[in-house]
């Protein structure tokens, strides 16, 4: 868990950083940049004003609006935390509002659609820096996010070859100041390892719980009963935001299809061979997977996320 | 987690048990019936050598031996905590040395295969009691089991019409004082509700974790690495003993293709929703799903199982 740091700069790394969109990730966004010093100025903008009323009731800024235009003027940095479907409607509604040489970053889990619905709406002397910290709970809403949530994860941006350096340098120190470890990759490439890590692992959890909700309510009752036989983990996965998700799908549908189609395949080998009989291709087929498990281990990725208790 | 408690009876409930495979469930077993004090004897037997000496310098019995009839001979109750694919045979092989009046019960994940594969060969005056205690974590061996394993989970028994109802009061008060809560059903109903809340669960983590198996070795580096993003809770479910599950799959044949069928169908619902851009339909799919996580956290079956640190 990260500890209240001494900020690394004399001076707060950014003037006036704007968050728009105030959810799981925008609202540990704030609470980070507060805890570590990294902005002289916290503008939160949302849609809803009841989301933004929770924001300020959490103190999660220094100024609320839900102007997204508002809240962007005069920002050296401009954070998207909306979901993916909405990134396009936001970029044209700041646009005009982007001081020369701000920088524009995002946290979505698809990049390649990012710097297509971005890209055409950004005026000159404007940066944008893609970028996405892979970091979450299954819950949502302001009140759900905390400080620490990025803490010893890793975010990956994917700048272009237009990209200026400068601006992938503070982005870069941003969330390393909140704990980030930081890696540069290709948008594509990202959406295809993504795709893998955690949109198909979310997509599978939210239909094995669909298919237990289809069942009539009697199964149902004794589904949640007995769920702690393995399909409670597939219930809290199951959990996160349906529009964020939504939006996920839609953006990088290409990707997701691409291992869809190959998780479908595997799923078919599966039930011939159970309808088989084949005890040895089960036993092979369920030997091999602890091999990814191990390598997790040694990476140390294997330790769960959880919201200190001292947090809102 | 459970206390010592001190023995609900003037004396064990059992003489002596006998505890066949002393993997993660029956070294738990062990565990608990010494904590507490259920049985004045406790018969460990395993075929394997190794195994036997892990589980005898842990100290998990009385008597030790790879010779199951030895460990049956004599005793009031004998738990099989074999995989469900040596039911069968080491029933055959324990059946001459059990005394009149013997209970014998399980802890099978698939409950018809085991009356099936029992129930022939057990001799007149033994007391057949299928059970499964629906607890479990992904490790193997007698060293990954601890006593406050089963607290506060389900065990299911599912004694048929000609079960002796003495006995299967004794497995139980067995159970219950090892901290479970205990159902009676029918077996075939059982293996229902378990291919849905444990046995699908399972199959699909085994099935994604295998998909990003063969990918090639830089993408499944990567895979390791962004893990945290919902693929590391699969690759820990698939880091189950494979010889259990693959028996599971067996013994539940057509159980688990029935689950898995409609999975696949609704799989493919979702492929094409995808394909589609149909937003309105992954939205609603990915609300439903909600509904039984709620169920699951007002049962109070949303604890997750931590092994105590303090037990070995």
């Amino acid at each position: 868990m990260s500890q209240p740091n001494k900020p690394i700069f004399e001076r707060p790394m950014f003037e006036r950083i704007a968050i728009i969109g105030i959810g799981l990730i925008g609202s540990s966004l704030a609470r980070a940049v507060r805890e570590h010093g990294l902005a002289g100025h916290i503008a939160i903008a949302t849609r809803s004003n009841q989301t933004l009323e929770k924001a300020e009731k959490l103190g999660l800024g220094d100024s609320y609006t839900t102007d997204a235009a508002l809240a962007a003027a005069d920002a050296d940095l401009v954070v998207l935390c909306v979901p993916l479907g909405s990134i396009g409607v936001v970029g044209k509604a700041i646009s005009g509002a982007l001081k020369s040489g701000a920088i524009i970053s995002d946290v979505g889990s698809s990049k390649t659609s990012v710097i297509k619905d971005l890209g055409g709406s950004l005026p000159d002397g404007v940066h944008l820096v893609p970028a996405h910290p892979v970091a979450g709970t299954e819950f949502s809403g302001p009140e759900a996010g905390y400080a620490s949530l990025f803490d010893g994860h890793w975010c990956v941006l994917t700048p272009t070859a237009d990209t200026n350096m400068d601006a992938v340098k503070k982005v870069r120190g941003l969330w390393e100041a909140c704990g980030m470890k930081v890696e540069e990759m290709d948008a594509a490439h990202h959406d295809q390892v993504l795709a893998i890590t955690s949109h198909l692992p979310q997509l599978i959890a939210y239909t094995i719980v669909g298919t237990a909700t289809d069942m009539e309510d009697d199964s149902k009752r004794e589904i949640m009963k007995y769920s702690a036989g393995g399909f409670r983990d597939f219930t809290r996965i199951a959990a996160s935001d349906p529009v964020m998700w939504r939006d996920v799908c839609l953006k990088n549908k290409d990707a997701i299809l691409d291992i869809l189609g190959r998780f479908s395949q595997d799923l078919n080998n599966l039930q011939r061979a159970i309808s088989n009989d084949e005890g040895d291709f089960l036993e092979t087929m369920f030997s091999r997977t602890r091999e990814i498990r191990s390598g997790i281990i040694e990476m140390g990725q294997d330790k769960p996320d959880i919201k200190p208790k001292d947090q809102t």
